[in-house]
């Protein structure tokens, strides 16, 4: 029956509450899985923890000590989150090896729930900028965890699954809508505004989010807290 | 300069205390990376501490989050440490995908410090049981991690380096006596005796230490609280 568990990582961001929906409506039993990694964005926490009971999947966080390496805008305090169009380049708001790290733990997790799939929301707009959002990296991802388990030893696969892949935050919002997703339960903002936590409307990620709810022809439900220009 | 830089995964045993000792002896410049993951055996996180003190080289304690987990009889209360001879196939003491999430974290910190090598201490002992050990599973760790981080994007690879991957415990020992490790330092005992921490003596990783001292034909420097047969 474990073939049916699936661990799915959940950021509390749109791109992952889609995936959780897919995952569920392909009749897995998901089991979600969340990072506290000294983000600055404490909310999205909560987020993902009302993605994850909306969808009816267990929640996990585990608490892990990114923080302490420093060198993204998404954890050192001494780098401000930019503002405006996006950057050329890898952004400053990359992690170093974060999603290494993440899938490592859904790995880990998976092959401890006995999982034969393990999804991840990374898409074509992230891998404009992240290295390890390209395809060619989730493929040597799964080549790396054929080798790396118990379960694979014993010639049961886990399956590392980004069905987002090629899609654009516009397909995304689309799919997730098709499916179902509320959409007014995540958080996307890099920098929510205190003491609600609004979405700040400003950063990359708010701009591609109501990019892509403009190109899905979809009413963006995201409460923005504008500060300055909208 | 980063080239010259490294990251060391260090347990405090013996095997990633010889690996330190030879990247020192390369010239490289050692950042030492330990992980608190809920190990019954807290007290190799001290001997970790001893054992880069001594060779000048800083040291990071990564608290990670894989208690939670299960699954191991390394971190988890309701499964016994065992006692005695090898077990055939995969060990009880394996915990899941512990090293694709120690060597994710170590990938992390070597972008972090710009460091061109990461080195970590799996060994043809450790291969006969670990899937995460194998030759084959670090060449697929390194093809991934070229694919992973800014670094590599950028042409500069970090280095996956294994060098005790084809030694057994007793060449390793005699590789780190010439190197000058002090073994009293380390501790390798999964499952050590209060109040002191002494050794059980009886565990496999006890079993495989003494046997390698033995091999090696160097004098043991550790002291063994045994409780019941020598």
């Amino acid at each position: 029956m474990g073939e049916r568990n699936a661990v799915v990582l959940l950021s509390g961001g749109l791109d992952s509450a889609t995936v959780l929906a897919l995952a569920v409506s392909e009749g897995y039993v998901c089991h979600c899985l969340s990072f506290d990694y000294g983000q600055k964005n404490r909310l999205e926490l909560a987020a993902a923890g009302r993605v994850a009971a909306a969808a009816g999947a267990t929640h996990r966080i585990a608490a892990i000590g990114l923080g302490a390496f420093g060198g993204s805008a998404l954890t050192s305090a001494d780098i401000p989150v930019p503002k405006g169009t996006a950057s050329q380049g890898i952004p400053l708001t990359y992690v170093p090896a974060r999603n290494t790290i993440f899938l490592s733990y859904g790995l880990g997790l998976a092959e401890t729930l006995d999982a034969g799939a393990l999804f991840i929301g990374v898409n074509s707009v992230d891998y404009s900028g992240y290295p390890d959002c390209r395809p060619e990296y989730v493929a040597a991802y799964q080549a790396m965890a054929d080798l790396a388990t118990r379960r694979s030893v014993e010639g049961r696969r886990i399956h590392i699954l980004a069905p987002l892949q090629h899609l654009d935050k516009g397909g995304i919002i689309r799919l997730g809508t098709r499916l179902g997703v509320d959409y007014s339960l995540t958080l996307t903002c890099y920098d929510p505004l205190p003491p609600e936590g609004l979405a700040c409307g400003e950063c990359e990620s708010c701009r591609l989010r109501r990019e892509g709810f403009s190109q899905a022809g979809v009413p963006d439900p995201t409460r923005y807290g504008l500060k300055g220009r909208v």
